[in-house]
C-alpha cells in the first residue's frame, strides 16, 4: 500500500502558488492557477490536481512555458471568438479565455471561444463550475497529446480529450459531468501496472494494434476510445474525440490530433507541427437568456431527485447524478485534507529545493 | 431474406409531402419535412425515414399533432432563446427552430436555441447539415422517449437521445457525426430479434434489470448507455444522454426523462407530465467568427487526409471519417434509388388508402 500525508487545501494552494510566482507568473494568475490544481484535489481527481505540478515546473525550467503571456483575442464576433494564448501556462491562458466566453455571455446570451497557443489546463470541470458563480451553464474541452486510436485504428492518433458540461441546482449540489472520450483515463492503466493485474478487455491496444490485457503494452500502444469496439460503440467515442479535437484545435489553429505536444518530459515531441500549442474550447450560456434562473435550477432539483429514485439494478445501491463522486470528495477532504502520495510529497519536496518556496510535511 | 421494392428518392420525397399536406401542413413544410425522412433514407438510416411515415400519420389521425403550428420564440436574449413548438410536426418545428439558431448564427456570431412542445424530427444530422449550406458549424440534439437505464439503473428513464455536429471540409465531404447516447440503436436489438439471434452482452437488461443477450427482453427491460458497464465507461453514455434531456428539455420546459411522450401508439403514454412535448437543442456557429472559412475548410481537409491514413489495426482496411457510411450510402441511393422493405412498402400503400394520395410500385 502506499504510503500517504495529509495537507490541506489551502496549504498546497498556497505553495502553489508560490512556485508558480517563483517562475514569474503574476501573483493573480498563479493564485487562479493554483486553484484549478486544488479543485482537481479536492474533488479526488488525483491526476490533475498537484501530482502535477512537477510536470508544470518541468516545462517552465525547460522555457517551454510563457510566464507572462499576452492572452489575445485575434478574431472575434460577437458571441464567438479566437484567442491565442501566447504560450502561456494552461492554468493562466483557460481561465481567460473562460472569463472572456463569461463576458460574451453577459453581453449576447452565449459566448463561445476556441483557443491555441496553450497547454494543459487541468481539470475541464473547473471552467464549467465558474460559469455556475453567474448563473451560466459552461462547457468546456481540451485536446491534449496523443494517446487514443480511432476505432479500427493501430496508432495513437487522439488524445483523452474531454468534455465538462455544469447545470446548477437551487437546493441541490449542480450536476457536473467532465468525461475523457477515452474508454478509460491513462491513470488506471498506470494503478493496474502497479498492482499487476490484468487489464480488462478493450482498454488497450498493443504496439502491434492488437487487443492487450497487459498493462505495460501501452507504452507503445495506445487506448481505446469510448465504447472499445464496433459492437459496443467506439465509432461513437472515436467522433466524441474528434469533435473536441476540430472545435479545440482546428478552429482555433492549434495542434490537431496527433501533432499536440507533449505535456510531459518522456513523451517524444512530434516532427511535424500543424499549429500554435495545444487548443481549447470554451462556451457559456446565460441561464436567463432561455429561462428564469430560478425556474430552471428548481427543474434540476426536480431532475437530480427523480433520477435519484430510479430503481436500481440487482446488486446496485442507487443511481448516481453526474458530479456525485466528486462532490462527496470535496466534502470530505475540504474538512480532513487531501491525501497525497509519497512519491508526490516527494516531488513537492524536491520543488521545493529547486524554488526555494518552503515545504513542511503535515500541513 | 426481406423483400425489397426501389423508389427514386424524389418519388418518395413527394408521395411524403402530399400525405403531409392531405393533414393540413402547408406544401412549402410538407416539403421540407419530406426532405428530412428522404435525407434519412438517402444517408442509408433506414429506420428514420418513410419507414416512420407511418406513425407521423397514426400521430396525425389521433390528434397529437398540430399541421399549422404557431412555432414562436418565448424567451430570448440575442444569441439564445426558448422556442416553442405549439405541438406542431417535429419535422416542421426542427427546421424552423434550426432557422432561428441560424439567423441568430448571422447576426450574433452564433445562435442557440432550446425547443419545447414538439415531437420527433427526424435524423439529428439534417440539421446540422443545413448549417453547413451557410458556413456554420450546426449542432442539434434531442430527447426521446425513454428506452434507456442510468448506469447502475433497472428501469427505463432516458430516451436515446442523440448528439449531432457537422464541420465542412474544401474538397472532402463534411465531417458528419451523428450518434445515439445508447450503447446501440432500438432498430439492432430488432433486427437481431428477426435473426433470431443472441445479442452481444452489454447491449440490454431484462425486466428485472439483469444483464441479458435475449432480443425480446427489450420489450420489458431497457437499452444500456453508451459504455454499457461502470469498467466500460457506462457512466459517460449516461452523463452524454443527460446532458442532451438537459439542453433539450429542462432548459426549454419539454418533458425530460421518463416523462417523454412516446412517438409510437403502442407506447405508453406516462402518467405524469413535467412540460410541453418533448425537446431539442439547436446550436449554429458562424465560421467566420473564429477564422476564415477557406482556411478553416482545408484544416478539415487536412485533418481527413491525415485521419484516413491512419495506420491500420490487424484486420481491418481503414479508420473511417464520422459521416463515410453515410456518404457513401448517399451516393449510391442517389443513382440507384431507395430499397424500402416490403412491410414498409405495405405501410404505404395503406396510408395511400388513408390519404388518397396515389402510391406505385417501383417508380
Amino acid at each position: 500500500m502506499p504510503q500517504y500525508s495529509t495537507f490541506s487545501a489551502d496549504y498546497l494552494r498556497d505553495f502553489t502558488t508560490r512556485v508558480f510566482v517563483h517562475f514569474g507568473v503574476s501573483h493573480q494568475e498563479a493564485a487562479i492557477a493554483a486553484d484549478v490544481l486544488s479543485k482537481a484535489d479536492l474533488r479526488g481527481i488525483d491526476s490533475h490536481g498537484v501530482a502535477r505540478l512537477r510536470t508544470y515546473v518541468d516545462m517552465f525550467t525547460i522555457g517551454r512555458i510563457n510566464p507572462k503571456p499576452n492572452v489575445r483575442i485575434v478574431r472575434d464576433k460577437k458571441s464567438v471568438a479566437t484567442v491565442d494564448g501566447d504560450s502561456g501556462l494552461g492554468l493562466v491562458v483557460g481561465p481567460r479565455a473562460n472569463e472572456i466566453a463569461m463576458e460574451k455571455a453577459a453581453n449576447y446570451g452565449s459566448g463561445w471561444v476556441s483557443v491555441c497557443n496553450t497547454n494543459h489546463y487541468g481539470i475541464a470541470s473547473w471552467y464549467s463550475l465558474k460559469a455556475l458563480e453567474r448563473d451560466m451553464i459552461g462547457w468546456s474541452m481540451t485536446n491534449s497529446s496523443k494517446i487514443v486510436v480511432p476505432l479500427w485504428g493501430g496508432e495513437r492518433m487522439l488524445g483523452t480529450n474531454p468534455i465538462a458540461i455544469a447545470f446548477p441546482g437551487l437546493k441541490n449540489p449542480p450536476i457536473v459531468i467532465d468525461m475523457a472520450t477515452s474508454v478509460v483515463a491513462f491513470g488506471k492503466i498506470e494503478m493496474a501496472e502497479r498492482a499487476g493485474i490484468p487489464l480488462p478487455h478493450g482498454w488497450i491496444i498493443d504496439e502491434k494494434g492488437e487487443p492487450s490485457m497487459s498493462p505495460g503494452d501501452i507504452y507503445k500502444g495506445g487506448l481505446l476510445p469510448l465504447g472499445s469496439t464496433r459492437e459496443m460503440g467506439g465509432h461513437k467515442g472515436y467522433c466524441l474525440a474528434a469533435m473536441v479535437d476540430i472545435l479545440s484545435c482546428v478552429l482555433s489553429g492549434a495542434n490537431w490530433g496527433p501533432f499536440a505536444p507533449p505535456f510531459a518530459l518522456f513523451e517524444e515531441v512530434p516532427k511535424d507541427s500543424v499549429g500554435k500549442g495545444i487548443g481549447h474550447f470554451f462556451g457559456a450560456m446565460e441561464i436567463d437568456g432561455f429561462e428564469e434562473v430560478e425556474v430552471f435550477k428548481k427543474r434540476i432539483d426536480d431532475w437530480i431527485e427523480v433520477f435519484r429514485k430510479t430503481k436500481p439494478a440487482p446488486g446496485h445501491e442507487a443511481v448516481l447524478i453526474p458530479g456525485d463522486p466528486e462532490h462527496e470528495a470535496e466534502k470530505v477532504r475540504s474538512k480532513y485534507g487531501i491525501p497525497v502520495m509519497e512519491a508526490v510529497v516527494n516531488d513537492l519536496k524536491e520543488i521545493s529545493q529547486i524554488t526555494r518556496v518552503a515545504f513542511e510535511l503535515e500541513r
